[in-house]
């Protein structure tokens, strides 16, 4: 019981992702990761949203993508995110992209953030986000 | 005498601009309108930077941009910008991008600009900015 | 009878369409009116990706674009698109934006687009796209 | 005697790279990365310009970024970017990445890439290819 710690989103590639090798671009998948990150935690029931307005940020600090295929414009796309604490203080997000269109991966990797106020000072994870990571 | 109110800079168009078309994607050009907006600003002696810091914003509310020609990953770019107070509380630029490697022109525009504190409500303009943008 | 040739399509602000002003960046409208011009020609059974798998590319000649207001991260966008042809060989779609989250429009414009084979050599416009377009 | 296989460009930070925590969006630095490879090939006298025109592509098929400090608008970063052949049939770029304004170091990775013929297809790396990125 408790919500699911796992979420799947689909997205299409845009025209404006993709670039003149006729793929998307790499840096696109980090963008695409954000898409994945924020539906696990509106999920989870803690928007990264109101996280933000509640004054926890989740700035990145560690990005790791290996490209696995190519996607052009109007692929549909599946995210699959799962989220934990690494260590005390640090968020790690897994995410797997596959491209529905050609049933073929596209793209995995993880990103790991720092928990901060708004002025970028590191801060003690409050309960509510490491309750919501943990789970049940 | 007086600075120059018209600014030549270039640039080298990034893969990262470029779409499956094999040109750049449209959206670009404003990103680029706003390196020109930059560096005539800059030469001004007001940077757009320090008017921030100083409590001045020019948020766009109008953009207009005629797409000429085209451009691939690397081709060098010369934009021409300049800027005029329109009105009393508005900032207007032109901006002509020619693609230097191909000798061929690739866009022009203007965008529009309002005044504003950093909460988004309209100031008067201040004078150095006035004066700055009327020239001597 | 036939398909409607309004379509109105929804999105979610990403952080990677914000900057530092706390809104989003002016080119990001250029990217979302994309997205409007994707669904309208996939609900007119003309899908763009299927126009350029036949040959017929729509590249953009021309954009205006009003900015009418602010949006943050994940605020809910909707996009109304439509589409006309503009003469016998151009293509020109107007789109509003609304932010949903704030009930304020967000931004309005056009853009026109050529209609042209992938080489950028201007064709005469298939008559299943016109069709599309007209209407019944 | 030969060219180095050490480049070091700068930039400034663009307004659109900027996002709503008042640093740098996490994406960009793969972009900024693109910068500093452009330039080392370049400098290597073997831009990727030409490498693309003669048939060799390098996609990329990992990436990894520790983020490592902020920026804001118009800060100026210097990219130094070395290259060395992985194995044989790879081609791997290591990137640091400094705030020249604040005199912080703001990220460091690398990335991997193959090297294909335009449709993707693994190739040996031309000699041309290897002899500029291992030196003479």
């Amino acid at each position: 019981m408790g919500q699911s710690s796992l979420n799947t989103t689909r997205l299409h590639v845009r025209y404006s992702e993709t670039d003149q090798m006729g793929t998307f671009y790499n840096s696109r998948v980090l963008e695409w990761f954000e898409c994945g990150r924020t539906e696990l935690m509106r999920q989870l029931g803690v928007s990264y949203r109101q996280m933000e307005s509640r004054g926890a940020m989740l700035p990145m600090i560690e990005s790791h993508v290996e490209y696995l295929g190519r996607a052009v414009y109007d692929d549909e796309l599946e995210l699959t995110t799962t989220v934990s604490m690494s260590g005390k203080a640090r968020v790690r997000f897994e995410i797997q992209i596959v491209n529905i269109t050609t049933d073929q991966p596209l793209a995995r990797g993880y990103t790991v953030h720092a928990i901060t106020a708004p002025d970028g000072r590191p801060i003690r994870p409050p309960q509510w986000v490491t309750d919501a990571i943990n789970g049940p």
